[in-house]
């Protein structure tokens, strides 16, 4: 159902820096912290979607199934955190999050457009810097977790793009997606001084 | 580890009313629109508390394991709808769930006590009620549904209740959660005139 119709996850303007390979590589606990309150977070926010929007069935479908998966990669990513003693604790989140919020439009149904478009954008980017850490990561176990996440960001970013397909026009869908990935190239240009997946 | 140190479920004050059953049986079709909201909600609830107590690996272990469950409870409560051809929408929540956040306290460690007892006593209050709704419906398929998802309210309660006995004293738990029954079950008195799982 939702693979004829995916556009490439290409709709990044920027490719992620080195410098932010490097950060992320020699703070690989603080990354793998972050990571699981990443996760916990995208469960929510597809569940306040759920929340704010019941009455549309399919969305409610897709997402609920999103919720559970991404609750199950948080736990994958405690038990990683549990494997290497490393404490849960908070970490104060990067400005990408709250910068990419500030772009949703208040009214609908723009705002429904913008949340869904804005969620599919930053799971196209999870998934690019998981493919980093993937491929920079000098230990084959995590490189290898990292792998297997992979997948299912590009899956989650399609499943938001055919969402936001569903219920407006195309034409819409794709200038909206465009204007707002540049936004979300923008807030990455300066790489963030605390090492973060999104920073 | 979580079954030998249980109280029993029977800590609420007051059983259901007949008046509930009748009032819920008659509106089936709401009461599956209502239960849908109970479990997102429930995985909502179990959310926050993670996303507010980072630190507390036991409990951000077991609430992440209680919020699957629900979400694969509202899948399934969804499915139900669906199979019905209920249209899924909003619905006014009974005032239950506002009258018992209302009695958590706003100062911790008392919130996080409270937070735990509160969402405990939902829990065992929905096992009564599915208990019951399984037991008078007249739909044998359906029937077994509600005696399915009884188990894991009485599961989840019992997680509650051991995740506030791991982080507070067991008198002062118990002290508590006596308190928190008896409001639990004022707010149950008089049966809200719209059908509802907590009405």
């Amino acid at each position: 159902m939702l693979s004829s119709d995916l556009p490439t996850i290409n709709i990044l303007k920027q490719a992620t820096c080195s410098a932010w390979v490097e950060q992320a590589i020699s703070h690989i606990d603080i990354i793998l912290l972050d990571h699981a309150q990443c996760e916990r977070k995208a469960a929510g926010v597809a569940l306040n979607l759920i929340f704010r929007y019941p009455s549309n069935a399919k969305m409610v479908r897709e997402l609920t199934k999103i919720a559970r998966e991404e609750l199950e990669h948080f736990e994958q990513v405690n038990q990683w955190l549990e494997h290497r003693n490393i404490p849960m604790r908070p970490l104060a989140p990067p400005p990408y999050g709250a910068g990419l919020k500030a772009q949703i439009r208040p009214k609908e149904p723009e705002r429904f457009l913008d949340s869904l478009l804005v969620s599919g954008l930053i799971e196209a980017r999870s998934h690019e810097r998981l493919g980093l850490l993937a491929t920079h990561c000098s230990e084959p176990e995590l490189a290898k977790f990292y792998r297997g996440l992979m997948a299912s960001e590009a899956r989650h970013f399609g499943i938001y793009w055919v969402l936001a397909d569903t219920y407006f026009d195309r034409e819409i869908v794709q200038l909206r997606l465009d204007e707002l990935a540049v936004v979300e190239s923008e807030l990455l240009t300066n790489l963030h001084p605390e090492p973060r997946i999104h920073s």
